[in-house]
Order: C-alpha cells, then sequence, then structure tokens
C-alpha cells in the first residue's frame, strides 16, 4: 500500500478547517478530503479578484460547510480554529502585481493575519496540525538549479518577502509554541477553478484563456526561461501527505512538478490541447524585467524522501483536464 | 590613505538623518558624523524601554538637530526623509523577548513601518542613501560556523523573522525602486549609551550592569557558547564607510566582531576590567532555551573585501571604555 492510501485512511471524519477554501488550491484540496469523508469547514473571505469563487465548491456544498471570514478578523479566527484536528492554512494575498501596488494589504494579509492565526491556534486549538501554502517565490532569483530548500531566500517583490515571514513564523510556532506545523513550497501551480478573471495571479491561467478565446499570446523575452509544474491534484496530495505526517511538522519543503520545461515548450503543449491559438515573443516589459526572476526549477527530493511524495500528472495531461474544465465551466470564471 | 581616511572625508557638510538616533548606536554614530562635520538630523520617538535617552547627545546638542517622532508616523517620515543625502535606518524594536510577548507591536516597527519609510524615500528623496541595521538574528541557529552572508535564514523568535523582512524590503527598494540600500547584520554590539535600565536588549549591557554592582552574574549553560562582539566605535565605522561607498548599494554584509569568544572568557575578563564581581553558572530557563542558538559568530569577509572594513578594538579595550563611561554616567543610565 503506498503512502498515498495510507494517509487518505487518516481523514475520514476528521475534523479540517481550510482558509482560502474557495479559492483555486482550498476549493481542489475541499473536494478530495470530501470524498475522503472529512469533516469539512471552508473559511472564505471573498476578498474581489482573489480567487475565492463559491461556484468552485457549488455540486459539494451540501457535504461541507462554508463561513465567509476573513483572516485578518482575529476574534472570527480565535472562534473558528476550536476544535479543528487539521488546518490548511492557504488564505493569501497571491498576486505579485498587487503586492508591489499595495505593499500595506499584503502585509496584513501574508504576515500580520498569519501572526494572529497562529496566536488564535496557541491560545484556542494547540493541539492543531497547521499546513502553510507557501511559494517558490521566496528564493527569488535563483543562485544555482535545480533549487533545494537550502537555498538562500532572496525574495524580489513585496508578496515574496511577506510570504517568507508569514511562512517562518510557522516554523516558528511549531519550535516554540508546540503547534505542529509545516511549509510547503509551490512552484507553478494549475489545473481546475483557478482564477481566470484577470493576469495579476500567474501566467498559466491566463495563458489558458487567452488560448481558449483564440487570442494571440505575448510571452515574455525569448521563451527558454525553465519551470517546474505542478497539477493541482498533486500538489494537494501533498497538502494531505504532510497534514497527515508527523514526518512534517516544523519542516518546509519544495511542493516540485514536473520539467523543467522551457515557457516556450509550455506554450505549445497548452496550443496543442487547445487545438488552435498562436503566440509572439515579446520584449519584458521594465517593470516586469526587475523582478523577473530567469529559469527555476525545483529540488524535490526533501519531500519525496520525507513523506513519499512526488508529481505525478504529466503537463499534457493535466492541461487536458484543464482546459475541459473551462470549456465546460467557462461562465463562472471569465 | 586607508578606506576609513577617505570615507570620513565624505561626510564633511554633508545632510544625514538618522532614524533611532538617541539609541545605543545612533548617539554614537551621531557623535562621529558631527565630528565629521555632518549636518545632523536625529529622529527617534523615545518609546520608554527602547533605549532612546536624549542624555546620549547632550553634550553635543547644539551641534545637530533632534526632532522626536516615530518611524510608524508615515506623515512625519514623508516629511522628515527630504533632503537627506544619507540615511542611517537604525529604528526599530530590538528586544527578542518584547517581540515574543508582543509580536504585533514588533511587526508594526519592524516590517511595517520599514515599508512605509522605504515608501516615504521613494516618492520624496529617491536619491537618498540607506543604511539599515539589521542583525545575525535573522541567521537563527547555526548549520555550520563561521556563518557567512549565504547562510540560510531560520530565525528562532518573531523579532528575527520581522528583521529579515525589514531588511529585505531595503534591498528590494534598492533592486527596483532605484534607492540605493545597504545592510548591515550586526552581531553583538557594545560599548557606552547602550540602554541598561532592564535585561530585554541583550546579555552584553546586563552583565555590565551586575557587574558594576556587584551582583552575582547568571551564565546560562556551559558558557561555552561561543560570540563575536563588535565594539560601537568598530560598528560605526562600518555604518560610515556603508553610506559612503556605492560598493555597498544592494548589498547585505556581516559586520563581525572580535572573537569567536566563549560568553565564559568574555564575562571573565569584564570582571577583570571591573575589578570585582563573580558570576555561577545557571540551567537555561526553558522559554529561553527554546529560543537559544548555541554557538554563533560570523565570516566578515564580505565587508572586509567589498569596504575594507575590520573590527579593531580588542574586548578588552571595548569593554574598559565601556565600563568607564558607566561609572561617569551612571545615573543616567540606571
Amino acid at each position: 500500500m503506498s503512502q498515498r492510501e495510507d494517509c487518505s485512511d487518516f481523514y475520514k471524519g476528521r475534523a479540517v478547517l481550510i482558509t482560502g477554501g474557495l479559492g483555486f488550491l482550498g476549493s481542489n484540496l475541499a473536494r478530495r478530503l470530501v470524498e475522503l469523508g472529512a469533516d469539512v469547514l471552508l473559511v472564505d473571505s471573498l476578498v474581489p479578484d482573489y480567487g475565492g469563487n463559491l461556484f468552485n465548491v457549488a455540486d459539494i456544498q451540501d457535504r461541507l460547510r462554508v463561513n465567509i471570514a476573513d483572516i485578518r478578523d482575529e476574534n472570527s479566527m480565535d472562534y473558528l480554529v476550536r476544535w479543528q484536528e487539521v488546518i490548511f492554512n492557504l488564505a493569501g494575498q497571491v498576486s505579485h502585481i498587487d503586492g508591489q501596488r499595495d505593499p500595506y494589504t499584503d502585509l496584513d494579509i501574508n504576515c500580520r493575519a498569519q501572526l494572529s492565526f497562529l496566536e488564535a491556534c496557541r491560545r484556542f486549538n494547540p493541539k492543531a496540525k497547521v499546513v502553510y501554502a507557501s511559494t517558490r517565490q521566496i528564493y527569488g532569483r535563483p543562485l544555482y538549479l535545480p533549487v533545494d530548500e537550502m537555498h538562500p531566500k532572496r525574495p524580489t517583490d513585496v508578496n515574496g518577502i511577506n510570504k517568507m515571514a508569514g511562512e517562518w513564523y510557522h516554523i516558528l510556532y511549531n519550535n516554540v509554541h508546540g503547534i505542529r506545523a509545516t511549509s510547503l513550497r509551490l512552484t507553478n501551480s494549475y489545473g481546475p477553478r483557478q482564477l481566470m478573471k484577470h493576469n495579476r495571479q500567474g501566467f498559466i491561467p491566463w495563458f489558458v484563456r487567452q488560448a481558449l478565446d483564440g487570442e494571440e499570446i505575448s510571452l515574455f523575452g525569448d521563451g527558454s526561461q525553465l519551470r517546474d509544474f505542478t497539477y493541482v491534484d498533486d500538489a494537494v496530495e501533498a497538502f494531505l501527505m504532510a497534514g497527515a505526517s508527523p514526518a512534517a511538522d516544523g519542516q518546509f519543503f519544495n511542493v516540485g512538478g514536473m520539467g523543467p520545461t522551457s515557457l516556450k515548450q509550455f506554450l505549445e503543449t497548452l496550443l496543442d490541447v487547445v487545438g488552435s491559438g498562436s503566440y509572439r515573443l515579446v520584449p519584458f516589459p521594465p517593470e516586469k524585467r526587475s523582478i523577473d526572476i530567469g529559469s527555476f526549477y525545483t529540488d524535490y527530493s526533501k519531500i519525496r524522501s520525507a513523506l513519499g511524495w512526488e508529481p505525478r500528472v504529466p503537463i499534457a495531461e493535466g492541461l487536458r483536464q484543464m482546459v475541459e474544465y473551462y470549456r465546460q465551466h467557462r461562465e463562472h470564471y471569465w
């Protein structure tokens, strides 16, 4: 029996809270937890433009609970964390661009609210296991490839700095205050239920949207930049395994992906899956150039050794499922 | 002519702002800048228990300006940063213990206010050079010794996490917004004008106070923990050189010290300088054990190569000057 099957049993009947639960990762995780028989509570504030979307769980709304609240709302969090056995802490401001435009909101959500959320856990639910959604962005422009967890953290934007602090609060509360916490550093995740309304939350959904709309896609630079790509089902499995395993306590892991693949190759695979579309290479705009990180892909051997996780879904297959999903449900995302 | 002399000329007639300017490092830096003929403005909010002390500059008060204001006060900072050529940004909450007890205040000062201060510079004084006072604490418990700048950042308390973010905002504003910024990671600094009223800002001043008061000093653990120690005049020179040198722009440097020396050896040197006193080894209290970092000392070859800085004042000599200062001015610090 693989570790994946073991960890599936773990969630049956278990009280699980997901902050940011109506978003891309949160809703996909919720769907899997409902299948596994968990008692799921989603907390999400539906901040416009942030990714929360009630349609993401509309077909399973009678199999879980939804509580609309903001992670910055300390009193609500003090109550909502109680009695939860596993907490997937996914609420965050995830746009690099929004973080540069409004660094204070980014700081309030990605630093201050993380601290107050952990304080809520410490005071009202110190036995909880917390799994935090971090990001490869904390590494910044790589000094070497693939990037392992020991790589220096040199984030290239405010969002990356605040996520770096938010992650480390979790590790600190594990080390000092006895909460069990794990941080997962996600790379380029993609799949169904990702926000498609604007292009400020990463390039993949925007490429998919443009391809489906038959628009010519602009790729910055020469397209040779390498990336790794994680299909959302693989990312969800990493969260489930981290939530279930004591070996993950106090640890931070790169959740790597398929690749490395060049952006050009990724885009060509996408256009092939969609069956139409085109792209052209354009020079970097100056404001993007200054925070561009060049090639980036992760070494995920740490999580493979500790938890047995590795990505399984090939890029072409993941994109096929993603494209099919949005063809069916376009009106809820465009 | 040494680099130190070069950089001294640089400050003659130059407009210099020091945030936290009434504190330990700030006031010693101010005194040196006044000697060099700089036009010095000190900004300090005199938060009780934080280290700001008007006596630190009482004898030179007609040779500089003092503006009482808090770095969290955005409107005041928007004004005060204007026309300054070099800004030494030393305002901060520096107590590990206070940071654990009140993490939100630590976050407001060491993260949010740093961000708003840099925004003030970007909008109202983008040509400024900013030198930030960071700390070895961002490294946490060392994985190897001596600790160089590439060592992973794994802070062991809230204060260390927030300082890590505060430092990186400076590097970001250098890289993205065109401000010239340098971060100096200080190790154990000591000398005249250090806060002596309580023991929450590091062990050195408290040891000195207890030795001068003839109290038995408690040393946690077996006293074999290694540290490096920087006399404040050496630290001041590092700030001056970083402020004057384009080679420092966008860089972060360990400002190392004399040593490595065991805490026990340091304490014995202190008692020898004082000429009386005693100590005993006591076990770590649990709350200190959880954030203790063991032995720590820095590799300062990066700043030596880039700026020509290295520590010059031996520990016994530094302690002699420190002890003499407090013997003379005890009533302003106890």
